[in-house]
């Protein structure tokens, strides 16, 4: 049976392109960058071509402004903590929204038993972000504003640069989490005026468990790993030179190829939108018409469970997920759905389908069937879906 | 020009079925372990096999006592950090020693700026810490002791157990970086004693930027990176499980050929400090004749400066280090080597020769030889030299 891949939000598959690169670096046996030899020195330039890709496709204004990750979490972690550190002796206050990944939440909790405070605001029933809020919850000792840039459970984007804007205003320093944006729509950090940005690898067919993060120059952050000299001394620890190749090489490709790619999701995802009244009546479309990312949708689907349909889906090869892969093993609702104004029983009912450059309009035909055998025969066995049509 | 590695210390080229288990795991296209449906759980296998691996080479008691990490460094952080944070309301005091890895200096001098106190033991003239030291400078509100396993610049193992026992009776977490030993000599946490041991997976011929935090269950810790619910709780964020496989990999073969690995490396060793009188005088080795890494020799060469032998050997294609690869790019002398008690020329001259299962005894011969040519040469041109020659 051959298995399809719905899920590129918890996972994309590496680019042959990448794969390639990854295994001319596994049998390059590079040296450490840092050292002053000769083999040192092959290794520091695969590592600086590779900082200079990922800086280009965010339009940094010089490579030294990324700083390579292990990943989404620990961009995240390194912005909001070392800010706050960094930071501390100008105040304690810190902005943030009500739907942010978990990486963010609970640094933040982490932050606020050291004495830190947060205003966490409030979504619009779309998911947005109301941008005169953040100009309202600022205060005299606000020293970061963290607000994400896609929403990774429904995809909606935040109206960024006017967030931006406000923070430039008040001299508060910016960070944005475009962990799942990053290579799948454009990000300009100069359009965008973000003073420090996360992105992971994976989000744009590079290997997960790598990342970036991009510090505006003359932003002050500490470290989040202290020790060695790498990174110009924003990182410490040996560098994970293979990982970072195929990171490198999945930016090369993902600047060239964006629209490309854009275009491609954006006809699945149409594809999908447009034709499931023809499978599934009773479901709510939780991703913004116009502002969300171009290869996800949530979808919440009535009297029914949504970790029960992932099962029967992927007993048809087909895989999609429920919510973020991070809170896989949580039996809580979504947050983010929740925020929405979503109930539990909606919010239990919801999939996230993400699309991505190896899916076909066939593969979104197949998911579709697939979805409506499975929802039908839940529904059959669903005790609140018989309480409720028999009350109609 | 063959090129020899006489610098495994900064990095140990990857074996040849860590290269395939690599490779493969690239082609496998793993889906993410957190992801429910069938692919994420083929993930989740890949991932728990190399837990095990890695896990079994220091005898943990249960696979998950081992969390995978992007290094050693991120492993010392989150040992140090993340027991201080959580034991903060016990007592701020920690216990470390004169000589440990930037990683360790570093993240406690970060703590000191949220009002930890450190008492940094010294080192006797051979490099060991005195464990009487340790028991005297333990008070009421001590926390942590973290005393590394080897030096990373001299090879001089620590005297642990005993240290470990003393931890143990004054109930005080110990952590120890073991990130140099692990894969090197036998590494054992029961017999340690160590509640926390950081090791990184490229000691082993495994993948750079990869490691693992060994955290003893029971043992009151934070996360160093928080958000998502991975590695049981203890480490949020993707897993790099490219990375992953081939530290597993590593592991399984660390375990296998230990013995053997250990042999080489004492071989060349030994031959390297046995003929090394023939090829040149006047030089002090730093390295601790009993208690010391098999792989390793510190120098410190009269008259002359490591950084100019470093770079004429590299002109002979041989490859050695002056000091920690994180430390390049510091202008001032060692802190280890001051330690034991060298003066800053003698320090100056300092080379650290790291030898690996790739290397043979003809190599050995090949560096004796350009060593003395370089050695030469070098003195000629010293000032230093002529002016101390001639008052003799």
């Amino acid at each position: 049976m051959k298995s399809i891949n719905f899920d590129h939000i918890s996972a994309n598959p590496l680019l042959p392109e990448v794969k390639a690169a990854m295994i001319e670096a596994i049998n390059s046996d590079y040296h450490n960058p840092s050292s002053q030899h000769q083999a040192g020195e092959l290794a520091a330039e695969a590592l600086e071509k590779a900082r200079a890709s990922v800086a280009k496709l965010i339009n940094a204004a010089m490579p030294k402004e990324l700083v390579f990750t292990s990943g989404g979490t620990e961009s995240i972690n390194h912005a909001i903590k070392g800010v706050a550190m960094a930071n501390a002796d100008k105040g304690k206050h810190i902005v943030t929204s009500n739907i942010e990944h978990n990486a963010v939440i609970r640094s933040l909790r982490r932050l606020k038993s050291s004495g830190f405070r947060v205003t966490s605001l409030p979504v619009d029933a779309t998911g947005r972000v109301n941008p005169n809020d953040v100009a309202e919850a600022i205060t005299e000792d606000t020293i970061l504003i963290s607000i994400m840039h896609s929403n990774n459970e429904t995809g909606t984007i935040q109206p960024l640069e006017e967030i931006a804007k406000i923070a430039r205003e008040n001299k508060v320093i910016f960070h944005t989490d475009a962990v799942d944006s990053v290579g799948v729509v454009p990000i300009d950090v100069q359009k965008l005026g973000a003073d420090l940005l996360s992105l992971a690898s994976n989000t744009f067919y590079g290997p997960t468990g790598m990342g970036g993060l991009y510090i505006r120059r003359g932003t002050r952050i500490f470290p989040l790993l202290d020790g060695g000299v790498q990174e110009n001394n924003k990182r410490a620890g040996s560098e994970n030179l293979i990982g970072i190749v195929g990171m490198g090489k999945a930016a090369e490709l993902a600047e060239r190829d964006l629209e490309s790619r854009l275009a491609h999701v954006k006809k699945l995802k149409s594809k999908f939108l447009t034709e499931l009244p023809d499978y599934i009546d009773e479901y709510i479309i939780n991703t913004h018409e116009q502002h969300s990312l171009p290869n996800l949708v949530s979808i919440s689907i009535k009297y029914i469970e949504g970790e029960s349909v992932l099962l029967m889906l992927d007993d048809d090869g087909i895989a999609v997920s429920t919510r973020s892969a991070c809170a896989t093993g949580s039996l809580r609702a979504s947050h983010v759905l929740l925020s929405l104004g979503l109930s539990h029983a909606d919010a239990q009912g919801t999939l996230v389908i993400s699309f991505g450059v190896d899916n076909t309009e066939s593969d979104v035909t197949a998911l579709l069937t697939s979805l409506k055998n499975v929802v039908s025969t839940l529904r059959q066995i669903s005790p609140l879906y018989h309480k409720l049509t028999a009350e109609n």
